[in-house]
């Protein structure tokens, strides 16, 4: 049932625009969904793509416009006039329109801006410009449905026929006093079965969950996902409502943070795209990777420091691969379960007794590793007193390692610091070095050499 | 605004639970949000918690259960009595409904549907029960609004506002033919502005993304982030509507399949959490550890064979860490991004222009990574020619764990294979090996042992 974007369709659609096939092209374009034609314009090149956006209508390009990878958008936009952009803008909602503004460039933002012919909805743009980024103020959109308490059922019904024009979903009415000031909710469904000539005021919900135009937008995700919500009103400090943030930007919100955790632990800095240049590349690896050298530094100095053990000991050397491995990935199994939990909040119990499990894990995770060990020694010819030297350093490397895993982003959390920095090449790099010190200075203790 | 879970809520509420203070209990916690009940049950023990459920209203605490983990909630359940449970369920949405059931033991979970009242309920969560888990299907709930082509608008208002009572949020009212079959959906704003005697076919919008109950639910949540949809209908292979997915429980599925590939990458092969057993934990993580023992055990193999280099080049062991490290954390940033362009759907152009992007990349970090392995031997006294060959020897081991890590998860997705598994101690433990052997390889080369 899903509509497919095939190659013939977008070779159709490239030969079209050679042609100038121009009715043909809308009469194709106009059936389809502007996330498919996102996907088109995705898959044509910038000359191309521009093509398209200036010869369908801007109510479906607008919306196709959002879709886009930033990037391509941000060429587009460079391609059209100010008064081409503005009328993409006069169909988009605020919340998108403000944020196409932010991306262009400022003398540029102010022309498009004084372009658009809506007053009301320039003004809007110009409103949500001036609040950050990644706070309710900045997700939030204009649009919404609010009305007065003293309306009747009726009154509100008329009034929200005009307001709904507007808005893409409904989702919640909101209801304010004379001032303006969010006094609560009117679910479409509680209109639906109220008679006409009720007032409002006996009917609304006064309970209602609402955020302030700074509330950090992980907080406004983490409330609107604990509470269920499918929007949620934006409250000034004065406590006017003043917009509302939906769902499906904190669906978009929720997996790019998910995103950049994910790439944090994998050690990138930034977030970055496999299509990005190779310097955005480099600038978002090269830090880890430098981090990681001075650790393998770090690692060939305790080695040097050794180096009397080489004569009779040299196959602990040929271990120390294995040591540095088990005390990474240990380590980041560990950080990686207890940043999930800190960022779920499911975190419980005193430290002490995680200190016992993490123990226990250790325990049960090492003597199985060790056993192997010992096996393998057996088979390569080693000599028993050895392998048993390097399980046990091994066990006691993968318990050290599994407690710094859980305890640097415990600490770090503790302290405010986004926990998630203390995965991947951060907790590899320090039980790296950590695990081979005390590898050498254990078997050193048993070997005696 | 948001209200806070106290310590001192919760040892009020203890307290009251001990002496049975009922009456206050009630009030208490009749104000609280069944989110906010959710928080303070899940600090408070199983006995105490169960007291709780027992004590408040179902209309809450069906709510309250489905916000706990899910084995917490498992334990209250088998504190409760089949009537008890059933009670909860008839509160219950049919789709946390059939959930609930499916994690009781097969006995219980048949008493407890013979004891729902409402034998419709009963037999919509029985019919739920039959689908596949991560399917449409398994995902979507049985409540609705629909409405027949052939109705009028005052009709369809007065049907509706029955059918609402059961249904939280109305999202899409859905338009079906006499036999049931889904033609096209109609939003709440068009019924508003619509006049009452227009007949629903004349109004109604006849395209509609839809799925079918076998749809995989990573499909659905592709489909409903790429249309921007907060509902998606149902419907079985005759076509007929049977049940609809709302976001909410995409944000939930979004979010489990994130850390799903988080796990992965950290190298935990079990969906597993902070709080669960130290067993399941193991089951989820050792098998990994051992995967990285074996890597390890592979290069202790590898380095028994250069053994003659020790007694010249002893130094060289000294690195295996350091090359190690590098050919790691090289290999994982660039399958991080692959597996994230390729679950994004963005990795576009040949597989050429990829290779040399690869390759421009890693010769960038290799060569400042080289230079700085070259100053650092230069301080530490090492010959020049050796500190060079350290430094082509990763540089090269650079160029190879990026093509493993980036060529590996694409060929992986290529045949239909979760690109995911290829990150995290995968791609570390082959990169360990295949990168010592290089090293040793091109050191032997160069430095001719």
């Amino acid at each position: 049932m899903q509509f497919q974007v095939t190659t013939e369709l977008i070779e159709q659609v490239q030969h079209l625009i050679q042609i100038e096939g121009d009715v043909r092209l809308r009469q194709i374009l106009d059936e389809i969904h502007f996330a498919d034609i996102a996907e088109i314009l995705s898959e044509l090149n910038l000359a191309d793509a521009t093509y398209i956006i200036k010869l369908l209508d801007s109510e479906k390009t607008s919306e196709a416009l959002m879709e886009l990878e930033e990037d391509f958008r941000e060429r587009i936009l460079d391609n059209l006039s100010v008064k081409e952009i503005a009328e993409e803008l006069e169909e988009m909602d605020t919340d998108d329109a403000a944020d196409v503004v932010a991306e262009l460039p400022d003398e540029i933002a102010e022309e498009v801006i004084a372009e658009i012919e809506d007053e009301k909805h320039a003004e809007d743009i110009k409103e949500l410009l001036t609040y950050e980024e990644d706070t309710a103020g900045g997700l939030m959109a204009k649009e919404l449905v609010k009305v007065k308490e003293t309306w009747t059922v009726a009154g509100c019904v008329r009034e929200m026929r005009r307001q709904a024009e507007n808005v893409t979903r409904v989702h919640s009415i909101y209801v304010t006093d004379k001032e303006g000031k969010l006094k609560g909710r009117l679910s479409l469904k509680d209109l639906l079965t109220a008679s006409t000539k009720t007032h409002i005021s006996e009917v609304y919900i006064p309970k209602v969950d609402y955020v302030n135009v700074d509330t950090e937008g992980e907080e406004v995700a983490r409330i609107m996902q604990k509470y269920d919500l499918e929007a949620i009103p934006v409250v000034d400090h004065d406590g006017l409502l003043v917009g509302r943030v939906t769902i499906d930007d904190m669906v978009d919100f929720i997996k790019d943070e998910a995103e950049k955790d994910y790439q944090l632990a994998a050690g990138i800095s930034q977030d970055v795209e496999a299509d990005d240049s190779v310097w955005e590349l480099t600038r978002a690896r090269l830090p880890w990777l430098i981090l990681g050298l001075f650790g393998g530094l770090g690692s060939v100095f305790i080695m040097e420091g050794y180096e009397e053990a080489l004569a009779k000991y040299k196959e602990l050397f040929f271990f120390t691969p294995l040591i540095a491995a088990m005390a990474g990935n240990v380590g980041v199994q560990s950080s990686a379960i207890i940043v999930q939990g800190l960022a779920n909040d499911i975190v419980k119990g005193s430290l002490f007794n995680r200190l016992l499990k993490e123990i226990s894990l250790s325990l049960i995770s090492g003597i199985t590793l060790g056993i192997l060990v010992i096996l393998f020694g057996f088979f390569d010819g080693m000599d028993l007193i050895f392998s048993f030297t390097i399980a046990i350093s091994m066990l006691c490397v993968i318990i050290v390692a599994a407690l710094v895993g859980t305890f640097v982003p415990i600490i770090l959390d503790k302290r405010g610091i986004d926990p998630a920095i203390a995965t991947g090449p951060f907790i590899t790099t320090s039980n790296d070095i950590f695990g081979i010190f005390l590898f050498f200075s254990i078997a050193k203790l048993i070997l005696g050499f």
